[in-house]
């Protein structure tokens, strides 16, 4: 088994941690190292559920912080093991992994370890399987087995948010929008109706959209309405009777999920819409007292949140939450997948800077 | 070996040549049974090419007629043995293969057994995989091979035309028109570029376009611009970088090949367009004197043949074909695929009315 030396700095961490490949459902061998290194840590009690797991200061201390990684990753494309490369005199960690999250994961360990007296008791967690369906989520298990877990005044996501505080974050619908038709020969159309064609204005009123931006407790939160994937027809020769266009909307959290569910069915007014998966947004949670103090303390100007994160999971149980990690987001799942090493010195600093000090 | 005997009447034989199942790729069992049926024979000279089998009098008369039949059928989906059914007081033969197009074989068999002497010479061919790609075509294999089979004044093709004569065809173009976007995530839309939203214009000049009615020759062809396929984005929550719509033009056969392809980029300016399929129509093939008799025996109003046969391959190499069999082309492939009794008792009539007198 690969063991993991949490004592070394943060980028070497996170290079130790990517070159333990842990696509989803592939991730026992890091969830074992990672239970291994934290389990010898004598000041904090740890919990394993399946690949997750749970390593919790119990100091009596008057609040508790959650602070979670999950340690899963989208499919390896050729980009391991990591490597350093330098572009335009900045070091970088290039591979899989190093952006989402792994980066973020390993600055959570090395304080995990370090931090034996922080100002508020924490609770860590490090699970499996946040790249794929969310009844698969290591959360979704583990608030099942253990509630209790989640207890916190405040959380935090090791996401990737380019070393900034992101506070909340949109929710995400997804809806197939069908056309139907008469299949037919190609060469006698006129018998047949074409499903395909009559996905036109699904498209052009996709085109002509322009999102909203909706400002929720002082943060702008961009929206989206977008076709992620179109098909129809099955032959070369034959007038298809169905199209299918899924759509994937970014709805502010200020909506809830059903009104975001009404405002796609206004959208397509006319044809099926079939809602396949839908997630209400986090609310920025920076009212938080704890969310001020930790902003204030890693000198951060808040951004809003426009990717959905498991933040909205914190949220929905009633723990205000945001998203603190190294990394740009718009390169995870990224062939050229890579992290700033100061971004990951950043990081750690910033969190120690809020947790170590009392 | 399953034996066919060429004496019962035209139904039982397409029956009996239906119950051989010869789906494209599978037809050695068939080509066998032909080879051996029509060998016996003492009129014809028979050659074998692959699963093609050429039947040929040389009886020294001043024209030679070409008429032939494709002996696979697409995959059989529980719809043989074949079996009697009747309809609105109708008998049908009902199962794979039954109208495209081994009725019309079986009237081909039965007619190249009983016609020892025939007003023209007669070369029958029964070819194999004419259901999947051109390249795969008997006839293409047998063009290379054996050219001077081909010879003849006139050809008939036993494609399923409900009992009438259909002149010439259509011509078939298939091509991919192509959007361009950025990818990126979904929840940052705006940093992509969707290539769906940008197929709108696509799908709305094909669902606003009015297909022309083009008289060649004194028939009436109807031609067809069509989506047949649209394929766009990789995930649920990815900005697609390409969409593409597969078009099916059919243009009648009095536009050559390349016109229809300029017709096509015209239609879809300002869009990538990839021709990956192109044929060419037929002409009618009415004014060959041979032709105009042989209307004038089966006693049939001739129409245009909509889409494209192998009638194109005879045209092509000079020689006027037409379509000629029972059964209704929009059955071909069906799962309910089913031909009138009467109708094979008809085309089995006319074939027979025209080429037995002398």
């Amino acid at each position: 088994m690969p063991e993991l030396d949490l004592t070394v700095s943060s980028a070497d961490l996170t290079r130790a941690v990517c070159d333990i490949p842990s696509v989803s459902d592939d991730e026992t061998t890091l969830a074992d190292a990672i239970f291994a290194a934290v389990s010898s840590l004598t000041h904090l009690e740890v919990v394993r559920d399946g690949d997750t797991i749970v390593a919790r200061t119990q100091l009596g201390r008057a609040q508790r912080v959650v602070i979670a990684g999950h340690i899963d990753t989208v499919p390896v494309n050729a980009n391991l093991p990591v490597r350093e490369v330098v572009e335009d005199g900045e070091t970088f960690l290039w591979g899989r992994g190093t952006v989402d999250m792994k980066a973020g994961v390993a600055v959570q360990l090395k304080l995990a370890a370090e931090l034996t007296d922080p100002r508020v008791d924490i609770t860590w967690m490090w699970y499996d399987h946040e790249e794929v369906a969310a009844e698969l989520n290591g959360l979704t298990r583990l608030a099942a087995n253990r509630p209790d877990l989640f207890a916190g005044d405040f959380a935090i996501l090791g996401e990737p948010s380019n070393g900034q505080v992101e506070g909340g974050c949109n929710g995400n619908l997804r809806a197939i929008v069908r056309t139907h038709g008469v299949r037919s020969h190609s060469a006698r159309a006129w018998i047949g109706d074409n499903a395909i064609h009559h996905a036109a204005p699904i498209l052009q009123r996709l085109a002509d959209h322009t999102p909203a931006d909706v400002e929720v407790e002082g943060l702008v939160y961009r929206e989206g309405l977008n076709a992620v994937r179109i098909s129809g027809g099955i032959a070369g020769n034959v007038i298809p009777d169905l199209c299918e266009v899924e759509v994937n909307y970014r709805f502010a959290p200020s909506r809830t999920p059903d009104e975001a569910v009404g405002i796609v069915r206004d959208f397509f007014a006319g044809f099926e819409v079939e809602v396949v998966d839908l997630a209400g947004g986090a609310r920025p949670g920076l009212d938080a007292p704890l969310a001020q103090e930790f902003v204030a303390a890693v000198g951060a100007e808040p951004r809003p949140k426009y990717g959905w994160t498991d933040v909205a999971r914190f949220s929905a149980l009633g723990v205000p939450a945001v998203n603190y990690g190294p990394g740009d987001p718009s390169l995870a799942h990224h062939d050229q997948e890579r992290v700033p090493v100061a971004q990951i010195d950043a990081v750690e600093r910033g969190l120690r800077a809020w947790l170590a000090v009392r």
